[in-house]
């Protein structure tokens, strides 16, 4: 029977002989250009990012609503096909970050249908897809040179120390390969997911997988600081997309960062950390608690020692009993940059909740991502100190953890990972 | 040290004599009148349903796109308790679809926040908060009257029968409780169930949850048929909140429908079904297959016998070999009135993904939310058909379930349950 063209994801199926009529209306960049929709997309599902560029989606990119993230184990064992893959991911990727199927396979009646379908009609709703490496594609944990990149491994792509209070689950844990899906549509970033393993079948294997539902950060003046599960506003003091000397100097590796690792140049280094937050110890704590562990006020956000949510922070501030009015074991001094030699992240974390315990408890916390230039002295520091210190961590546990080489982007017609593989 | 105010979740501590200024807005029944908002809320999250009402809304409510569903057991033992807990969760639920904390409490900075915080300045985003009771409410399963209510059961409410094919999870089954909460925004259904599993603490305690985040049925003329997991549109023939009459018909319990069970008039029945989706499998049929399994095509949604989505599948048209167009185990077959003795449910369901499975399949599909007048005639022949006939059952799994009497509204001053505890 008759051959199946697609060309977009509005109207995705051209029939030919079949019984249904469909249109095949082109596409030219945008949903806008089809004429076929029976169901027209609101603006915001129209939103695109390039997915070509000096750096990757999805870091910088004011921050989605929605997140899927996935880890995946290499099962190929070529360095050819390990390129197939990344090329496989690229193309799908490209397509779909601009709302077209995954595939532009030409599909007929008699195979599987080259997208999964359930994106058909949603438009792209901001889809950014990133991808990363973990440490042990470079090198197993027993130290062999899987794909003979050993030698390129950055040397601030190890495994991340074991932290004080650590509880992590291997099953949420690690990864050959990392992808992260952000949408505001979650229809969208679950369909991105679905069709990259799907692509990956015979070549790499989900490891685990996270679906995040509110964003957790502003990585963009334009945006309004969110509230974590704590109610708490989060991520105040971000680095924002607009300060580009500050996200040169803290997110985007550079030339001569690294000598070994120069394919790096232009990417980053990706932390993600499953963080489950005890929300019914919490949710007992006084309200005078909670903001002193948080150091800021819970309607507002703003430093205990005064002013609204952007003024800075006085750590020097004291009231009764000369005591400072911002605790030296909260949250906010110690993730100052001033307490950590000048560091920062840009940080890009969701809201998870996964169910719940058999005691009735949520499953529910922040599943913290952030994107730094050195992992060595702008996470692992703060966080072997947070770990020991902050009097938050009563009321948190890290159950996942994963550090990924965020290549750079790609140039247009070739893959992300190339500088990696033909550098 | 001073006392705390809340009028609105928009600015919701009013600080008396604390470091950060907080403005006091009246609110007078919608977001639109709070002037001290720092961050206005667009006008889809300023979107409110009523609580009160002849039925409970979250039925026929427009379906929003995200839902967090959990069944709780009852840990008290009094019917006084039961009734305390009712009121309290009547009393939030009204509040929060308004957009308003959990509580109207005055909060100390000496004592928990009453409202956990994470919706502040969300708006209500649509949210609908819909309350049932499980069968073992009435009697446990060794048939003991927990609160003398066991008179008053529903003939229509008893576990449902096993089902060939079902593997049901006892920790994603059942509950003498349940809450569906329905928003545009996933962190508003999160927010509620989370203030009611906390307000319900030391009378009921969470079951099991499962959240959804994208609708997979049309409950209004004016919602577009989304797509489920297979990448076909779902409930292109569901009841419609327009068709009034075939909504009494089908939807609402009327009075004289079962005589020891009057305080149900009003309410309805919600099937609640997991139902696990092998999408692995499923993406390797080919179109041609998949298209025969559902019955419809893919694109438009348009029966296989001709025609446009809307149009009625028409089971006598046969093509080559003098073959039926629409097999007569297909999906569409199966669940049509005509082949169901012209019994049809409200569905309400939402596609879920719940990570993935040790060897990477991702743990996903559809969790089923029907609600009808009488189970054993609209829901238990259909499935008990269906699970041993519809060649889709080949890709499915039934992995949770529970059915659930909703009662109905509440009027003005009352409460959900009423009617069957004082009736």
């Amino acid at each position: 029977m008759g051959e199946v063209t697609q060309l977009s994801r509005r109207g995705m199926f051209g029939v030919a002989g079949g019984g249904a009529a469909a249109g095949l209306a082109g596409f030219a960049g945008g949903w806008g250009a089809s004429q076929a929709s029976a169901n027209p997309a609101p603006d915001a599902s129209a939103r695109t990012y390039p997915f070509f560029g000096a750096h990757q989606s999805g870091i910088v990119t004011p921050a989605q609503d929605r997140l899927y993230f996935a880890a995946f184990d290499v099962t190929a064992s070529t360095r050819d096909d390990l390129e197939t893959l990344l090329r496989a991911w690229s193309s799908a990727a490209e397509r779909m970050m601009r709302g077209l199927p995954a595939s532009d396979e030409v599909t007929s009646y008699d195979a599987p249908p080259a997208d999964t379908g359930e994106a058909d009609g949603l438009g792209a709703a901001g889809l950014t897809i990133t991808f990363g490496f973990g440490p042990t594609l470079f090198r197993t944990s027993e130290g062999k040179d899987r794909f003979g990149l050993a030698k390129k491994q950055p040397k601030e792509l190890r495994e991340l120390p074991h932290f004080p209070a650590d509880k992590l689950d291997p099953h949420r844990s690690g990864g050959d390969l990392c992808v992260q899906a952000c949408a505001d549509d979650p229809q969208i970033a679950v369909h991105a997911i679905r069709n990259l393993t799907r692509i990956a079948f015979g070549l790499a294997a989900l490891r685990w997988a996270q679906l995040g539902f509110g964003r957790t950060s502003s990585t963009s003046t334009a945006q309004a600081t969110p509230r974590n599960l704590f109610g708490f506003k989060d991520g105040t003091a971000n680095i924002k997309a607009e300060s580009q000397d500050v996200v040169d100097e803290h997110v985007w590796v550079a030339k001569g960062d690294d000598a070994a690792a120069d394919w790096m140049a232009g990417g980053s280094y990706l932390v993600a950390r499953r963080i489950t937050m005890h929300l019914e110890t919490w949710d007992r704590t006084s309200l005078r608690e909670q903001e002193t562990l948080i150091g800021r006020d819970r309607v507002e956000g703003a430093p205990l020692s005064g002013g609204k949510e952007f003024d800075e922070p006085r750590f020097d501030v004291t009231g009764r009993e000369n005591k400072p009015l911002i605790a030296k074991n909260s949250h906010v001094f110690l993730a100052h940059p001033k307490n950590n030699k000048g560091v920062q992240m840009l940080r890009r974390g969701y809201n998870f909740t996964d169910g719940n315990d058999a005691l009735g408890r949520l499953d529910a916390g922040l599943f913290f991502l952030a994107y730094v230039r050195r992992p060595s002295t702008q996470y692992i520091p703060m966080q072997m100190r947070m770990s020991r210190e902050d009097a938050l961590m009563e009321y948190l546990q890290h159950t996942g953890s994963g550090l990924f080489a965020i290549p750079p982007g790609a140039r247009d017609g070739s893959y992300v990972g190339q500088t990696l593989l033909e550098g």
